[in-house]
C-alpha cells in the first residue's frame, strides 16, 4: 500500500516552459511522496484542439517571454537559451517526429522512466539550449545516445518510432491532456482525492504544494534541503 | 536619503489576476523595503495597443481560469467570485469609467495613496465579489463611500472624472505600459539598478523578490511573519 499522489506531467520538447516544469518535477520526485508519470504528448494537437494560439505571436508577448524564460532559466538552473531562429525551430520544424521518438522509447521501456527522462532531457537540450535540430533521424539517435540508450535501444526505437502504433499512442497521450481541458503545455495533472487538479505552466508549484498537501523549497529543492 | 526600490504597479479592476496581485503588492509594501506606485491604466487600450486577445475566448482556457481563479483566490485570501455573466460585465459594461473614476481619485489625492488604493479595492469587490455594476456614477458613488471617501471628495471626483484632463491621464499610463512593453495587467515593474524589470500576472512574487534582493513569504507575508 502506497500513499503516493499521482501526478501526470503533460509535455512536448517544443516548449521552453515545459522544460523548466519538466526539471521541477523530475526533482520533486524524489522530494514529495509522489508518483510523478512522464506524459510525452503533442503540443501542435494541443494548440489545434482547444483552438488556442501561440503566446509569441503577439510582440510585446514574445519580447516579454524571452527575457522572463531568460531570467527563470538562471533562477530554475536550467541551460535554457533561445536558438537563433525561434519561429523557425518551433513552428516550420516542429516536434512532431522528436515526441513520437520519445513516445517510442516509452514504449520500449521497462521498469521504470530513467529513459524517456533522459530522452526528453537530451531534446530539449538540443533544441533549447545548443540550437540543434531535432526533427531528423541522425539527431534522435544522437540524442539517445546522450541519453545512455544502447546502440540497439537507439535502433529499436528508430524502427519504431513512425509505425501506427506510436502515431496512436502519442495522439491517444495528446487527445487526453484536451479531455482533460488542456490548451498548452505544460500541464500537470495532480490526482488528489480521485479529482483531477490541473496546473498549467511552469509557476503554480507553490500553489501545487499547497494542494497536495506538501511543501515548496524553492525550484531547487535540493540546495534549500542542504542549506 | 532612501535606499527603498521603486516598484510600479499597472492594473485595471476588470481584471481577475489583478486584483491579486494588488493585494499581494499592497501588502508587501510594508514588508519589503520598496516603494510602491499604483499605477491605474486601462486593460482596454492594452489589448488594442499591444494587439493582444482575451485569454477566456479559448474555451479549455476560460475554463481552466475559473478554476485557477477560484483556487488562488483561497490561498491568497482575496475573496473573489466571478459574476453570473463575466463576458458582459468584462467586455459588454467593461471598466472605461471606472478607471476614470480611479484616476480622477489619484488625481485629487494628495499625501499618499490610501485613497486609490480603497477605491480600487471597493471597485473590484463589486465587479469580481458581488456581481455589481462599475459603469454608472451611483456605482462609483458607492464605491467612493465604502472606500471612506467624504461626499465632497466624492462630488468632485465625479465632476472630474469625464474631464479631457483626466481621459489624458488615464490615457498617458496605459501608453506608459504599453512603452514597457506590456500586453495584459497586471504589469508590475520593479525598478532595479536603473533598468526595469517587468513582470506580467500574478504568479512571479517568487522571482520578483529575487530580482529586487527579497524574501517571498507567500501570498500572506503577515501570517507568515506571524508564525
Amino acid at each position: 500500500m502506497t500513499s503516493k499522489k499521482v501526478v501526470e506531467l503533460f509535455y512536448d520538447v517544443v516548449s521552453p516552459y515545459s522544460w523548466l516544469g519538466f526539471e521541477v518535477m523530475c526533482r520533486y520526485r524524489h522530494v514529495w511522496n509522489i508518483e510523478l508519470k512522464l506524459r510525452p504528448a503533442f503540443l501542435g494537437g494541443i494548440m489545434q484542439g482547444s483552438g488556442n494560439k501561440p503566446p509569441g505571436m503577439v510582440p510585446n508577448k514574445f519580447m516579454y517571454m524571452t527575457n522572463d524564460l531568460h531570467r527563470l532559466a538562471g533562477y530554475f538552473n536550467v541551460p535554457l537559451q533561445f536558438p537563433a531562429d525561434p519561429f523557425e525551430a518551433m513552428f516550420k520544424k516542429g516536434s512532431l517526429s522528436a515526441m513520437r521518438f520519445v513516445a517510442a522509447v516509452q514504449e520500449r521501456e521497462k521498469g521504470g522512466d530513467k529513459q524517456v527522462e533522459q530522452v526528453s532531457r537530451e531534446l530539449w537540450r538540443r533544441i533549447w539550449s545548443e540550437d540543434k535540430d531535432i526533427t531528423e533521424p541522425a539527431s534522435l539517435s544522437e540524442a539517445g545516445m546522450k541519453a545512455g540508450l544502447s546502440d540497439s535501444e537507439i535502433k529499436e526505437a528508430l524502427a519504431l518510432y513512425n509505425s501506427k502504433e506510436i502515431k496512436e499512442k502519442l495522439k491517444s497521450a495528446t487527445k487526453e491532456a484536451l479531455d482533460y481541458g488542456a490548451f498548452g503545455f505544460p500541464m500537470i495533472v495532480c490526482h488528489v482525492n480521485g479529482k483531477p487538479e490541473m496546473f498549467f505552466g511552469s509557476d503554480r508549484f507553490e500553489l501545487m504544494a499547497h494542494c497536495i498537501g506538501e511543501k515548496w523549497l524553492g525550484p531547487q529543492p535540493h540546495s534549500a534541503v542542504k542549506l
